[in-house]
């Protein structure tokens, strides 16, 4: 009888259950849960900021665990075998159909209508589906990668559900080499959107965040200049970054903070046939106002939304951990681990923004 | 001593006038016009909606003419000799630089600071820089192209700078075979835009726009669907375009309206993962309201500005007259030709709408 | 007792057996089979030059029939019912993974190990699984279409196999309006990439090919040229091809023809920086001889090698018909239909070129 | 009387010539060498393998210098006023037209036929138009860049003309995080291209060459392979990589050796659905047999040429030294510093492979 820390409902306190233990179907595998990890969707689920979420929930999306159980042979993309004492993560989305106009057609299928996501989507009745557990179920076809000894569960788990999504934003940014990127926004997303916009030949890159904890880490993974949104107007901060590239804007910027009027000045700092990529606007935080014809048209720009990610995006994650990892040191990210019992104390130091990265170590 | 229709400054009666002739450079080539054209563009000229024109100006961006003198020998881009009596056009596009960031870096051209452009940046006092002119004065380096001799003179200039400007938008909006393709706005630059994605491959097109000659002429045009603007609200157009795909929304959009709320709708309009291409929004009509999260995030859409045109587009322009002339039949769009004397008429009539494209004939 | 024409071994004569009827499983499909084809793939069977092929087979890999039962609810990727009654085509790859590297990272699925096909990689001891039937079933997860009323079988079965080919060619050749085209092949695959480049916006199509009826139905469907390959040697050919693009070469050269030294000839009629796509080198014909200076390197030239379909491409595949069916009259295509004891005679009219299409009619 | 290195014909020894001084035109500048480099192109001058060489030449196409005169005022790409003591590089292509269909329409500007390059297509009765020189003459329009305090001459020419090769075969080859890339070649072109694949974010770099001082340098840079030519059979090469690739192939490889057999090879070590660039093959070296079914088709492999350089390769190259320099270290790359009398010294010891880079300093 595994404990989870279950989130009933919204604003209610996360409580600590004993669970039924899964039942391993073929195909299936049974992990005790290394790390989790608290993000701002976390905090999202419990301010009841998104629509259709099956209350009461096991959270924790992006995890990595060690096997105790499969039902029967299962092996990893690339065929290594994941046998008792394997040590995985996974991709949290799953049930993407490959068989949708979405999926096959579009080949959009972070848009497949019948995706469903380990710690948000599923109920805690449909079984140990969350990472915030002492135990996560796989169902069969969950895609499952076997880590590299490289990469340490520290690590991986500092990177978290952050990495995959910039890996993301990345692939959509587009970056050549020798281009000017701002990041806005310094929380997960964007501390790892900086790194990996350094990673991917970027000649300088800019974060623009708060507070001062989290532009510290940027400045020590690399970042070029880092400007204090509390301290610096919104005009203030394009010019600066006008000032920092021949008067001209950024050739790319990323925006991973979810409040709308970034998105105004992010394309106040973009560049004339930039490239601006908006990844952050995860729940519906209201609107914003646009001229499209200074702001776009004139501007020949390019905005891309980037909802979700895929397995592709997992998979080129563990393999940017594995071969930068020394390097840049994310484990660094980690500013604290809560067990179950101190989940309500996590959530509320993501959402104040005293941590950098929380994760969650469900085994004392 | 040419004539010419000079609008002497924004809001006052277009005058004609006798003006100095040429002097011919070496380089540089007359033309006596055949045809120049009246757009939206002049009449934001004629409302003072654009900035740092210096009027008075000789308007008409895009014109044909028949060569009487040249400056030495002169060629086109493809070595034709180009000799008196040769019939062509030119990219009203000149003094790009090939030299700043933005020409040689970025590869945008269109937002090189040093561009001018005939019938807009000129002054009269400039020389015969525009159509509304018995000549035009090519200067050393502008670029023309001789027509072929399928193109007739009522082809090319029925087509306009509405046809560069779609083939450029139809550039960003990278059809593939089978996508429905919506196109808001039935102004030349909608038109042309909806008459090149049937050439492009798209399975469906569909017009939004008014008034009811200009849906017409779509029609005529094969487009599938049109949905005037004066008889639905913009929720029953953006339903329609989903009753019209699947309850999904067009794969691509092209905005080609210059009303600032297009943008909002033209993005419900389509579907998750598509892309809008805005090319309309070319003087400032002010700001519209957008929901990043619902509306690029989570629909992770792509939104790409198109400003101007180059060489290449009106080099493609003619290639595409060339070949697809006969069939399409651009000439049916030029409603009426007018006189130099004629202009202020032609203004209102393109300010109303009364027109589907309106021809200047400087010479009787 | 369902009868078939089974190719039992290559070389072997083709034999028309009775063969059990199939057993519907949940989310099958039974089809009575309007339209199968014969295209030089199946000659390629017949002469035993594709690997690992399960002799007995039933070949026919593209069809078209009417649903005569279902293993329940079943629909298409639209979300249509299918019923009995149904007209559909469908996908003859089957058993796309999604689960290994390439169907999820790559994003190659036309290159994932464990696709099987229709008519090509099934034994006919496996199954009603091939056109040449009076019968065929559909797998639970076979990918369907239902027919548009507008797409009547004839056009279908016409376009057959080269159809989705060419759709994916041209989706790698990224045509842009005005382009200059030259396709290699005038079989079936060729004339339908002709048809497609012509429908995506070509500003000429050249084709190069034979025996004349193909080449005839080329000018027929709109291209601008043709070369006769037995007429002409190669060096004509790529001078024809130079003096028809003002001295420089195809933008776009697309080889659909098998042959090893087309590759060389088609790459000295692309230009400068052009790019050339194979689609036809489909088996083991031997290999050629390139120079890497001056005809990759130096020409800055962009080869792309095309492999198979997926769903997206038949489905773009009916768009097409459905839109631009009537304009094009794929049906004359067609030049013989032949039962199912006429195949024999069917593969050698293909072989032999005698045909341009020729559709197999399993029930008299 | 500036002294020269002068290239009198093939094979014949360099001679040290005193050459007329030269006459700054308007937009003009001057410059005192401070470095300038032999590279294997030198090498292929020296030998008589490039077409149309105005032989005498002075060579040397990548430089450095100190501004010494100016023809009035002149300024970089950036607005950057050049002046005296100004220390500078440029682009040695020079007379691209930007008038020309290639230029215009295909936007391919590195097969301008206008194109002229500094030390290699003029004549040393031309001007002082090669770095092997005590003085540079840099035309009018001739492209050049200031540089950053942090850019030391010998590090711009230590990347010298293989790291602005390698920025535009890295364009060419669109790295994504976490891809595997294979380098053929472990000469200037080849090491550059392996470190800036390093910096845009592959997962692993594995390079194929010889000699031994030359892998051990790549090491030293970061690769994550090197396997040597002459201690392996090209079968044995092709197997290493699948074998560090899941039995796959490199998702992208990149050819930098000029040898025609390296192309069959670095095909065979790349995966299905990958990319080839080649960049080596900068002369004539003869053909190479190519099976197309196998090798492009059923591979649905992409081969990219990639010739030439324009501006913003050599402008991203500066920003690349710029960001990443101290990290790298490129002016561990010079192997030695040779003065103009030491240049025969210098063209056999970069034949023979015996140096790394070859630095000219014209000024003892």
């Amino acid at each position: 009888m595994p404990l989870a820390a279950v989130m009933t409902a919204p604003h209610k306190p996360i409580e600590v259950h004993n669970l039924p233990a899964a039942k391993i179907e073929p195909g299936g595998v049974l992990l005790e849960t290394i790390f989790s990890e608290v993000c701002g969707t976390d905090v999202h689920l419990h301010h009841g900021r998104l629509a259709g979420v099956p209350y009461p929930i096991i959270p924790g999306h992006v995890s990595v665990g060690r096997v105790i159980e499969t039902g029967g042979a299962v092996s990893d993309v690339d065929g290594n075998p994941i046998t008792v004492g394997s040590v995985v993560t996974f991709l949290d989305v799953h049930e993407t159909c490959h068989a949708c106009w979405y999926c096959l057609v579009a080949k959009a299928s972070t848009r497949c209508p019948h995706r469903k996501v380990y710690g948000i989507t599923y109920s805690a009745s449909d079984g140990l589906l969350g990472g915030w557990c002492e135990h996560i179920y796989l169902k069969p076809k969950v895609k499952t990668i076997l880590l590299p000894a490289r990469v340490r569960p520290e690590r991986l788990i500092a990177a978290g559900c952050g990495l995959p999504t910039a890996v993301h934003a990345i692939e959509r940014a587009a970056i050549a080499l020798g281009d000017i990127v701002a990041v806005q926004g310094s929380g997960p997303v964007g501390l790892n959107a900086a790194i990996l916009a350094l990673l991917s030949g970027a000649g300088g890159v800019i974060v623009i965040g708060d507070p001062a904890n989290r532009l510290q880490a940027a400045k020590e993974y690399g970042v070029d200049e880092v400007i204090s949104v509390a301290e610096t107007t919104p005009a203030e901060r394009a010019d600066r970054v006008k000032a920092l590239t021949g008067g001209r804007g950024a050739d790319i910027t990323i925006e991973a903070t979810g409040a709308p009027a970034a998105v105004k000045e992010g394309v106040a700092m973009t560049r004339d046939g930039g490239r601006y990529v908006i990844v952050g606007q995860y729940t519906d935080a209201g609107e914003v106002s646009i001229n499209p014809h200074t702001e776009i048209n004139k501007k020949h720009l390019e905005i891309r939304g980037c909802w979700g990610s895929d397995f592709s995006h997992v998979y080129r994650m563990v393999n940017v951990l594995a071969r930068h990892g020394d390097r840049v040191g994310w484990e660094k990210m980690i500013s604290r681990e809560y067990g179950l019992n101190e989940m309500n104390t996590a959530l509320q130091d993501v959402a104040a923004g005293r941590v950098v990265k929380a994760v969650v170590r469900p085994k004392g």
